[in-house]
C-alpha cells in the first residue's frame, strides 16, 4: 500500500442519488487519500439523455448513454448502479460480478425480486454487492442490523419504511387536509415516484420490508405471501378515531418471527401505532425501525429516509466498505443466528393481532347489532365500538376495534361484512399496532 | 481457512459484562463456526474472589485472581477488557496489545482519561483495540458514527447517555416523587454505580461525550475543558416549570463543532429539551443520541445505554469484527473529515445558547427588579419570567429564561447574582437545548 493505487467508480444512473455520489466522492478526493490510502476518483457517468441539465456538472466526455460500455471499461474498478428499474439493472449487475466488480446500489425493487441470485452471483464472483443505500436512505439499518446487532435473533423489527406516505399522513394529521390535496402537494414537491403505486401501495415499504426479512431470518419472502396495503383508503376520520384511542395512523412494514413455529411474517399496512412509540413519534419525510432484539432489546434508528445527501451518504460509507474489503478481509458477518430455509411464511391463521374497522352503513334500526353478529360468527370480539350519523348521505359511520383474533378470521369477517346487508361499501381495515403478533402457544 | 482454527478469549472482570459474554460466547459456539469460519472459545476469566457466587457457572480451573496470567497466557488470542477502573485496566490493556493481542472493552474512564496512549499503542503494534460497548450500551454509536456516516462532518451530537440519571430523572417527571426518594430506589435496584459521582454528577456521561467527541473530530477534550453538571439541583418544582414550557429536563451529553471557527465544545448538563425531540421522550434506562451530520442530516438512535445482555451484545459485535479484522484487513475507516489537531476548545464566550434559572430570594418589593439588573448587567436580557411566593420560607421562587446569551456571560452573570442581597442561595441553572449552539458570525 506504499504507492498510492487508483480505484476508479463508475455510476450507472446519473439522477439524484448518482449525481449526490459524484458530487460527494469528487469534493473529497484528498479525504479518500488519508483514510483509505488511495485516490479514488469518479471517473464515468451513464445517462439516458446527454443533453439534459443537470446540477452537477461534469467534462462532458464522461457521459454515455451506453451503460454497458462503463462495466465493461477495464479502467472502472467499481460500479454503482443507480439506475432503478428492474430487469437492466440485474443484468448490468451480474456483468459487473462476471467481470471481478463490486456493485453498490440503492435498488430495493431489483434486490427484493432477484436478491437470491444476485447474493449467489456476487459470492460465486468473490466480490461484493452492497446495498445500504437501498432501505431507508441515510438511516444505517443494513450495517446496524448485519454486524452491529450480530449476536441478536429479531422477533420483530417495524417502522416506517416510506417518506412519501409518511408525509402524506403527517399533513393530513397536522392541518386536516384530505388526502387529494397533499397528495397533489407531494406530487409538485417531486416527492412522488413516477410509478404512484410504489408510494400509495406500499410496494416500496414491502420491497425494503422484504430485504429487512432476508437480513434477519436469511429466507426471502415472496411479495405475493406479504400483506401490502398502502395509504389510500385512510381519511380524516380514521386520523381522528385513531386519536381518540392515543395512536397515530402510520404506514408501517413489520417482519414478525415466530421462534416456536419458525414462521415469518412481513406486513406492509397502516396501522394504529400507540403515541408513545417512537414509530408514532415520527413525522413528515423521516424513516424510523425498531428492532427488538433477543440480546439488545429495541434499539430504534430515525432519521432521512430519502434525498439525494443522505442517500449519497449511505452509497459513500458502502464504497468505503467495498475499498476496505478490496483491500483485505471482504465480506461483512453474517448474523449469529440465521440458519437460512429453517422457517417459512406464517399462514394468515398463525398472525394474531387486533384490528380497526370502520363500516359506511344505512342509518336504520338494528344495523350495528347486525354487524357485531357477523363478526362474532367469525369468532371476531368487540373492544370498542361509536357510531355516528351522517345526514346528508343518511348513511351512519361504524367504527370499532376488535380484541384479539387473527388475520385468517378478520378477513373472513370483512368478506361476510361486505355482503352484509346495509353495509354501503368494502369496509376499511387497519391494524392496531401489537408487539406481541404471533400466539405463542 | 480450510482447517478449523480455533481462537480463545480471556475475560478480565467476571461481573455483570464479562459473564454476560462468557453466557453468549459459549451458547453459540456452533454459530462462530458457520459465520466465522472457526471455533471461538471463553477460555479464561479473572476475578477479585474465587468464591463469590456468580450466575454464570463456569470450570473451576477458568477462574484466576491473576489477569496478567490471562493476558501473558500464550494460548489466549483474544482479550476482553471489562474490569472497570483506569489504571490497573491500562496496564493490561498495553500489556495485551505488547502481547500482540487484540482488546475489547466497555471501559469508557479509561478510553476518555488514556485513549490517545492507547489508541497510537494498539496503531504500532498492529492490534485492534475496540470499544463499541463503552458508549451506550447496546446502542452501536460507535459503528455507525464511524463507518456509517464516514461521509459526515458533525456540527452536533447530542443524547441521554447515563441510563441511572434518566431513571431517576423520569420517575421524578412521571410520579413527582422527590430526588431522595428515587435515588434510594435506584440503589436498591443496582442502578448507581458503587463511585455515585459517577451517574449523580454527569461524569459517567461526560466519559462518553469525550468518547464521541474524539471520533466525531479527532480530538482528545480534556474533562477540565468541559462543562460536566449533574442532577442534584434539579427539583420537582423545575420539572414542572419545564413542562409548561413544553419541555422535559434531561441530562445531555452535547458535543458541538464550530466550522467557522473550527472550535470543539464538549458539555454534560441538566438542558431543557424541547418535548417534540425524540431525546426529551426517551425515558427510563434509555439512552439516546441524536447525530446531525452535515450529508446525513439527522439520525437519532435509541436502545438500553446498560445491562448485562445489550452490553455484552456490543462486546461480542466488537469480537466478531475484530475476528474479521485478523482475518484480513484490520482497522475500521476513519471518519471522511476528521483532520486531527485542526481543531481547538472553544472558549466560554464563544458557546451560545439560552439558559433556566431558578432563584429563591427574599419576599419583598423590588427583589425580581434587582435581579433582572443584575442580569442586564451582565448583556443577559430575559425572555420569560415567573414568581411564586413560598409564605412558610417568607422566600419567594424566581423562574427565568432567558434569550441567547453566551457561556461566559452567564457565568458572571450567575456569580454576581449569587452575592445579591436577598439572593438565599446558589441560582439554579439549566441549559435550553438549542441546536444551534454556536454564533457563527
Amino acid at each position: 500500500m506504499n504507492e498510492l493505487k487508483t480505484l476508479r467508480v463508475g455510476i450507472l444512473g446519473f439522477g439524484t442519488v448518482g449525481q449526490g455520489t459524484w458530487k460527494h466522492l469528487s469534493e473529497n478526493e484528498s479525504a479518500w487519500e488519508r483514510i483509505l490510502g488511495i485516490r479514488l476518483v469518479p471517473t464515468r457517468a451513464s445517462v439516458r439523455s446527454l443533453n439534459k441539465e443537470r446540477t452537477v456538472s461534469v467534462a462532458s466526455n464522461v457521459l454515455t448513454v451506453d451503460s454497458r460500455s462503463i462495466v465493461d471499461d477495464p479502467d472502472i474498478d467499481i460500479i454503482c448502479e443507480l439506475i432503478g428499474g428492474v430487469e437492466e439493472a440485474r443484468e448490468l449487475t451480474l456483468r459487473s460480478f462476471e467481470q471481478g466488480k463490486p456493485v453498490i446500489t440503492a435498488n430495493k425493487a431489483l434486490i427484493c425480486e432477484h436478491g437470491d441470485e444476485l447474493f449467489k452471483a456476487a459470492e460465486k464472483a468473490g466480490v461484493r454487492y452492497a446495498f445500504e443505500a437501498s432501505v431507508a436512505g441515510g438511516i444505517p439499518i443494513i450495517k446496524v442490523l448485519r454486524e452491529s446487532l450480530v449476536a441478536n435473533e429479531f422477533p420483530l423489527i417495524y417502522g416506517i419504511m416510506n417518506g412519501t406516505s409518511n408525509y402524506i399522513l403527517t399533513r393530513m394529521e397536522n392541518e386536516g387536509a384530505s388526502f387529494d390535496e397533499v397528495l397533489g402537494d407531494a406530487r409538485e414537491l417531486g416527492y412522488v415516484e413516477s410509478d404512484e403505486s410504489l408510494d400509495l401501495d406500499g410496494v416500496d415499504a414491502a420491497h425494503k420490508a422484504v430485504i429487512l426479512g432476508y437480513l434477519a431470518h436469511g429466507m426471502w419472502i415472496n411479495l405475493k405471501d406479504a400483506t401490502v396495503e398502502g395509504i389510500r383508503r385512510i381519511s380524516n376520520e380514521d386520523l381522528s378515531a385513531a386519536r381518540e384511542l392515543d395512536c397515530k395512523i402510520k404506514l408501517i412494514g413489520v417482519i414478525r418471527r415466530s421462534f416456536d413455529k419458525n414462521f415469518v411474517s412481513i406486513g406492509v399496512y397502516p396501522a394504529l401505532v400507540p403515541m408513545n412509540e417512537t414509530i408514532a413519534q415520527t413525522d413528515g419525510v423521516f424513516n424510523g425501525i425498531s428492532l427488538t432484539g433477543t440480546v439488545v432489546g429495541t434499539v430504534v434508528l430515525t432519521g432521512r429516509g430519502a434525498g439525494q445527501d443522505p442517500t449519497a451518504g449511505s452509497v459513500i460509507s458502502d464504497i468505503v466498505d467495498v475499498v476496505k474489503g478490496m483491500q483485505g478481509q471482504a465480506s461483512p458477518p453474517k448474523l449469529l443466528h440465521v440458519t437460512p430455509d429453517e422457517c417459512e411464511p406464517a399462514p394468515l391463521r398463525e398472525i394474531s393481532g387486533s384490528f380497526y374497522l370502520r363500516l359506511s352503513v344505512d342509518d336504520r334500526p338494528g344495523q350495528l347489532a347486525k354487524v357485531a353478529e357477523c363478526l362474532a360468527d367469525h369468532d371476531v370480539s368487540l373492544a370498542t365500538v361509536s357510531q355516528t350519523p351522517n345526514d346528508e348521505k343518511q348513511s351512519a359511520s361504524i367504527i370499532l376495534t376488535t380484541h384479539q383474533t387473527n388475520e385468517h378470521s378478520i378477513g373472513l369477517a370483512i368478506n361476510s361484512l361486505e355482503k352484509l346487508d346495509g353495509v354501503k361499501e368494502k369496509p376499511v381495515l387497519f391494524r392496531m399496532f401489537d408487539p406481541n403478533g404471533f400466539i405463542e402457544k
